[in-house]
């Protein structure tokens, strides 16, 4: 336990411009690039595609997710 | 990793006069210019369309939305 | 982007006086001359009316409406 | 847009002692007299009755109702 | 207006050791002794019944109910 | 009303290593040792079990409540 | 009651680098290795798999879940 330990959100502002896929509450997922977060979650995505029950349901160049929705981040592990 | 990165709600202000859609948790959504914005994701829309699962439910011409009911912001690419 | 940018919440002050349309998370719908509001979104309408789904269902005089069940706010254009 | 504008809660304050009625977000509605109230519309009622889809369903002689839950509080113009 | 106004928390706190009727958002209803309460309305009864629906359905020596689940806490005349 | 109050998430410290029954908003139900507890009510159980609709459905050595799920928090009067 | 009391929010700190399984408020649950966590309980997991009504439903690398999403999270006894 005497590694640095680096907080959740920390690890996400070290993802930025890596493709992730963030699940809503409401079942909705976003699956683009997260250009930008902050600590509340809010971020912006580029080139995203939204998916409705795993169905492919719209595409967005820029969207900004407010981030009292999100249910988790997935990192991908493949830069932009 | 270098570059500056703008946080979500500074990207938000800079697309003032832009075309924006709205989608709220309830999946209304609405189309409209968003002439301004806040912190919360308040914002007011002109010359706004509403749609109600798709559809075309109702104009209006000065809208004031309750940022705590945003579920994403679209940026369009188009100035107004 | 060198214009006055008026935020979401001084432009329902200067709408005061004005009637608005109110729309509240739960699909009820009031119409009134909006007299005051705080941050919050906290109001005061007189002579409001109260539709649900689209139909005239009470009278207020005087109401004041919690600002957290607030979807939107329509500025009508008229003076009262 | 001079005269002196009333804040929505002060508004609350200067109607203590008069019947009002206040619905909740679940439809249950109380009406009585609104001995105190504070600014997150937490209030106290006396005399009050509790009507359920419109049907009287209780009566109370003190009655604390917390604040988040409260719709809209209507003011009744007839001092107690 | 020129009386003492009371308010509702401090109401709750001078209503200590009376019986008190809870009810909650989910319908559920606590009748007992209210030994204490704070400013979110956590309190704690003691000889409390459960009232689900009307129906009485368990008994608690001693029970903490969170303030945040409370609609409204009505109080009886009579003190323990 | 001159006996020294017990604040009711002082009275939850004090019923430390004591069995208790957590209620969630949701209906589940934990039965265990509270070994320690927050003032948001976030409280870790040791050996507890979960009741789904009255009936045990999971063992936990070890688990992590958080508070803002919780209803209620009775407290049994047999020590650990 | 001598002894020193852990927070629960410490507790979950202590228990960094363990297994651990994430039930959520919409009953999706999460097993895998917590190497973060936050005061708002979010936390990243590695090596995640995701449990839908009992089923595998899918499996994350590295996923952070916001934290006021969390129902409990469950110490699992053996290290990684």
């Amino acid at each position: 336990m005497t590694q640095t330990v680096k907080k959740p959100l920390s690890q996400l502002q070290r993802a930025l411009n890596r493709s992730v896929t963030v699940r809503l509450k409401s079942n909705l997922e976003y699956r683009g690039v997260m250009v930008n977060v902050d600590p509340h979650m809010n971020m912006m995505l580029i080139d995203a595609q939204e998916y409705n029950a795993g169905a492919l349901s719209a595409n967005y160049g820029r969207v900004v997710i407010r981030g009292n929705n999100v249910l988790f981040v997935k990192i991908e592990e493949t830069l932009k």
